[in-house]
């Protein structure tokens, strides 16, 4: 096989801003194996994060890696909670070149709390493929969806509203 | 180091139907390395899953480990949904004797579809300690609370729907 | 590829005593990768084990796993042998309910002592193709057999001997 | 932590031919983390292995590691047996220079089988503390002793038999 | 143990343009598990690395992990070499935003060609304690010294010349 | 798949001197998963290495493993250098029969200081696929060349002498 440069190499544009348009206001790209196939077997990924000014990236997980992040502009408030029975949330508010780190599995978010500034992130994560599971929209957006009978129970509320929330757009904040 | 048979041993009762009347009428009895010091390193815990009617094992992750289960009593609904940007919910009904398995780090859950009949179940992990974090106690009972900001964006619904479920009693069903 | 429940999911029937009139008195049903394609890189597999009375799963070791085991019904005698130079025998008597741990690649063993009941297991192995070597099988048994010269000089006793066992039939405990 | 050259040195004589006057035959000499302290963490040990005219290093495990090994002095006939439920010996004459290798946890066996030359082998193994199960000594010499209704089953032998062989010396070839 | 937010964050100050006036005009900022207690056992770290006009990082290894690296500012020429027989360059001129990744324990190197613009990059690591082994200054400025004699046989220069280089004063990019 | 003893097998002839007439007066001859496939996802190799009087195995690196050495025949002056920041020279002098650790990724070398007298070590890494990073090779001889820019900045001399330098011959120590 013969293997150059470009195997190594992508073209990310990583330095550009992302359409944060979306409802939760805030846009996620993700350099991993599928698109430099050269991180194959090395355990690593990166990835740029926009956020509106208000925006986030909402309660999520990755499966298969941990994650460290730095702001490269604006304000983050972040967080993670630790898992059962304390599920105590350790947050901060993270300013230009801070460093956090949200360990392997853990639900975590970052927010932008200011309302007239967009804020940037630049994260990496320990897998060529650490995979993301949006919180809600994996509980609520799923294909076929799960059982309201199931949630309603998980979340101590009338299956009405289970059913309202299954009905919003779930829209994925990864383009 | 005086080493035992005692420390590879945990009396551990997995014979014993437990208490299933909290909110959401399931128990986990685990028996990871807390309780059983001789799994240090061995990378496996068992667990004991006990299911009142129409209770369920909510939808849950573990963060550093897959899990297998079998039926032992009753039937089980299950499912695990995939990760971002899919979120295809797999599903099956177990009988006893049945097998499924969740993979490492994936929302999935446990329902006991039948009104009148308990179940149970026995589930293997991957890991001795696996972590586990239940996705509304974590979201909604984290201490001190996530801001009802991010979750108010994140579920798509007003912030007094936040603070509502937010003031609910969270028990975990982890004795 | 396109992924289902089906591929997570086994009717493996570990509910129903499975046929335990072999000379060793015990049957193995083991849930791997071979037999649950979505076990693949996950490292977990189950298993069922049946002893008749006097039953027993005989000295063996799992060259790829340590084992995680409880009892479902009856009694059973269980111990692991250490490794050189001690070869400490650390066994005990295990009731419904109770957990055991035999550590990777260990010989070990389970005996009902019990002459008119027979006796259930559950174990869980920290591999989705943990590996099993019945050591009288192997070291007898083998296909072709192993010299007579090195069995005699390691057993301490006449080729004779060791030649009687190589022409018994060693059969599997495993259907 | 004050490191120095000698943490990663052993003054091993591993040139030298060792006693092989044992029942065996045979003298394991193991360079693992216990001897040599820089090995920590790394992954790998080495051993040299004297052979008696006829003496053999008898069958045995090493249940967390694979061994390479190479001839340096005279002719082995070595092998291994494969997993259940085939128990295939694979097994091979090797003269100087040549190299084999044992894979992880499974029964081997190396054997001189000239009467009136030593032989030498060197092997590396993929652990720096790999361990070694002598099958004989562990099954047959445990302390304290497995049941001889265990190993009477498993062997297919009268109970007499076993407490004979329970009744040997069982020496460890290592020094 | 009582664990806080603190424990996971860094003020690093990552978005600071670094001093880069020493010898190789570059400044490499790490967060590794030393300077950030809450990467512990989570494997992976991050850094800052800034460029002089015409400054380099100059060909170094990692010896226990991959690197990941995108370009914040400037323009960076960057490459590894393969290991042997073959010693492959295989280079890339990166502008703001492209990724590149640097696999596991190849020598590899960063070069501002530049001559009026500084560069920065955002670099991450496959491990909470990647190490990294400056080739130059390892080879000619290890303390004490390697012989000259290995040295200049391995450079195929003559002695003079490595006594020379072992006369510089080696400095380390890293403050 | 049918499986063989020969799959396990290499008739490497590591008894036999090799040819040492080389620029660096040294010969590796590598048994690694390419040479014997039973090798596969074990994670060990092993090689032989001859060095002339005066020869040496310059400094090198192995970037997926870790090495230890022990010497057969002669006297072997032997180290490795401790990463950044401080740049250790760990060195000793080996007799036959001793032992030395070359931990993972590290700058290392092996040197024969007698002039009358061959050498011969026998060493193993813990990977089946070790690679191996000859430093002066990779860093003035790989094909294309490194800039002359990078490389006059990294060892602090003149353009010139690394363009002579890069004008040699470099050859490998492997056969």
């Amino acid at each position: 096989m013969h293997v150059t440069a470009d195997d190594f190499f992508k073209a990310a544009e990583l330095d550009k801003p992302r359409n944060t348009k979306g409802k939760v206001g805030s846009n996620v790209t993700l350099i991993n194996v599928m698109q430099l196939a050269g991180l194959n077997t090395l355990g690593i990924s990166l990835a740029r994060i926009d956020y509106a000014p208000l925006g986030e990236n909402p309660p999520h997980t990755h499966p298969r890696g941990t994650e460290i992040l730095t702001v490269l502009e604006g304000t983050l408030y972040v967080g993670f909670v630790t898992s059962n029975p304390n599920n105590t949330l350790l947050a901060k508010v993270l300013n230009k070149g801070d460093v956090f780190v949200f360990p392997e599995g853990l639900i975590h978010f970052q927010f932008n709390p200011v309302h007239d500034m967009p804020a940037v992130a630049l994260a990496a994560l320990s897998s060529q493929n650490p995979g993301a599971i949006t919180i809600a929209n994996a509980v609520f957006g799923s294909k076929p969806p799960i059982s309201d009978d199931v949630l309603a129970k998980a979340f101590q509320v009338e299956k009405g509203t289970i059913d309202w929330l299954q009905a919003q757009f779930w829209e994925n904040n990864h383009n």
